[in-house]
């Protein structure tokens, strides 16, 4: 069983081989507090899990994917930027109490790449990064079939790699983080910070706004779309130097515009990736949307967990 | 039995059980072209296992460290900055049929790292990057156990990472990578185009000398280190972001001076890592010397041949 911990939205799934047999959804309402949200998550698990055993599926274990910095030994969230209120937060040991299902907790980013490495772009793979391009730039890297995620947790990080010194300020709080340039909020940030310059874009329409006035040939909007894509090939070409992978998976809410920042990213990466074929490394579009860290969380439940 | 071809020394080894039973020292002399130079290697190879054979240590394999870039599949080196006129060098079958011995060939940055992780100052470790600060900056990257080299062989090339877009020209042909400011070359060029500078370096003395003016207080000397020092703490942090690790090991022939780079390092580390502790994260110098690559590729040897 799995479940994924959006900053708006809760969804769940009963998974059996790959497959989303039956699912939940609910808004987060993060803002009414961490004791109201985990009782709420509780019901639905439960509720889902009776279900389950009422149609002859009961679930073993629940795989969760959450976003923020993870204690995954504990199971604990230590901060997560989109859960206000949440800081070193128990969540695999509350909802093992309240469900009374074993818990195997996981940054969501990481268990995305898991779902789109076993069931979709990423099958097959001698190694792969997957960027979650949305609110931030999530990440996560698998190499030899293995979820990086190191000694520290912070394995995948891939948005908060440096792309320019002294750049742009990153929701982390450093400067210059692939983050800053390369989801929604690097990229309205950097509309409104040109906002003297004359554009059709209108500020309320968000990326998807931005992405159709550059499909209609506003310069500023191609341009803001050719700084994500540089920032994106320098991150690129990073992760190939340091980890010899061969397939980048682009996912998230902001991957329709990906076509709009792939020829900067493919110079980017031509002009850095010296040492080995450019070529050989193909980056390509997520296959399983929304499904992907569901998928990746029941897995990662039966990989960590040892059950079905 | 282990074989570390510098670009200006080769070094052979008998090994056993982490130990160099006995060594041999030849000078490289690539300008005499790639034949001359096979031939000579596979006479010393020839030597030393003789005096193995006679001492009754007889060698079971051949791991072979090289410089540049390695398709350790076909045991090739594909090509290599020091090693002037190799390109596409079947190197693991020539030695293997002058020599009698299977082959196991990799790059000597990777092999260093595996040394130092299995008999130096990574045991133990979580994760560990190596880098070797020399002429250039070699980089091998070890995680969960494993020395990380990737379907497109580059895995561990921390030396081309960016830590400056637009920035110094490197070796390899990109701009603004690690070595290009890290390794004794970028140092050297970074003096070399601040002439006018006041500065009580001598221009013939080296990166010895520059570390020896920084010692005594010349101010553009410990600038250049620090500017390393910064170049070395963005590269780690993209490491720390990416992969997790909790242990950099700092080895080569400009690494007594890392003292004179460190707290640069760790000053950009704590700027740049806001999503884990820098503090967690170690950086020591390596332990094992010239002893690294011979007992890295002696092991490896061992892994890939399944032969002691």
């Amino acid at each position: 069983m799995a479940l994924d911990l959006g900053g708006t939205n809760v969804r769940l799934a009963l998974v059996r081989e790959g497959h989303l047999l039956h699912t939940a959804r609910l808004a987060t309402q993060a803002q009414d507090g961490p004791a109201a949200l985990l009782e709420r998550l509780a019901a639905a698990v439960n509720d889902l899990a009776a279900w389950g055993r009422a149609e002859g599926s009961p679930p073993a274990g629940l795989g969760v994917a959450s976003p923020g910095v993870i204690d995954r030994g504990r199971g604990v969230v230590r901060v997560s930027p989109n859960l206000p209120g949440w800081r070193d937060m128990p969540l695999a040991q509350e909802l093992s109490q309240a469900t009374s299902l074993a818990v195997a907790l996981e940054n969501d980013a990481n268990l995305y790449a898991l779902g789109e490495y076993l069931y979709g772009a990423g099958q097959g793979a001698g190694g792969m990064a997957c960027l979650t391009l949305g609110t931030g730039v999530g990440g996560g890297l698998i190499l030899e079939g293995r979820l990086v995620t190191g000694a520290l947790g912070s394995g995948g990080e891939i948005g908060h790699t440096l792309v320019e010194p002294d750049g742009r300020a990153c929701g982390c709080g450093a400067l210059g983080c692939l983050e800053a340039y390369a989801s929604a909020t690097g990229l309205m940030g950097m509309l409104a910070e040109a906002q003297g310059r004359t554009s059709a874009c209108q500020p309320g329409g968000g990326v998807e706004g931005l992405a159709r006035a550059a499909r209609a040939g506003d310069t500023l909007a191609a341009e803001l779309f050719a700084r994500a894509g540089v920032a994106l090939g320098r991150a690129i070409a990073n992760l190939v130097a340091l980890t010899g992978l061969d397939l980048v998976v682009i996912g998230g809410g902001v991957a329709p515009a990906w076509p709009l920042m792939e020829p900067a990213c493919r110079q980017e990466m031509a002009a850095r990736l010296c040492i080995v074929d450019p070529g050989a490394v193909r980056v390509v579009p997520a296959q399983m949307g929304e499904q992907a860290p569901l998928l990746g969380a029941a897995a990662w439940a039966r990989q960590r967990l040892a059950v079905d």
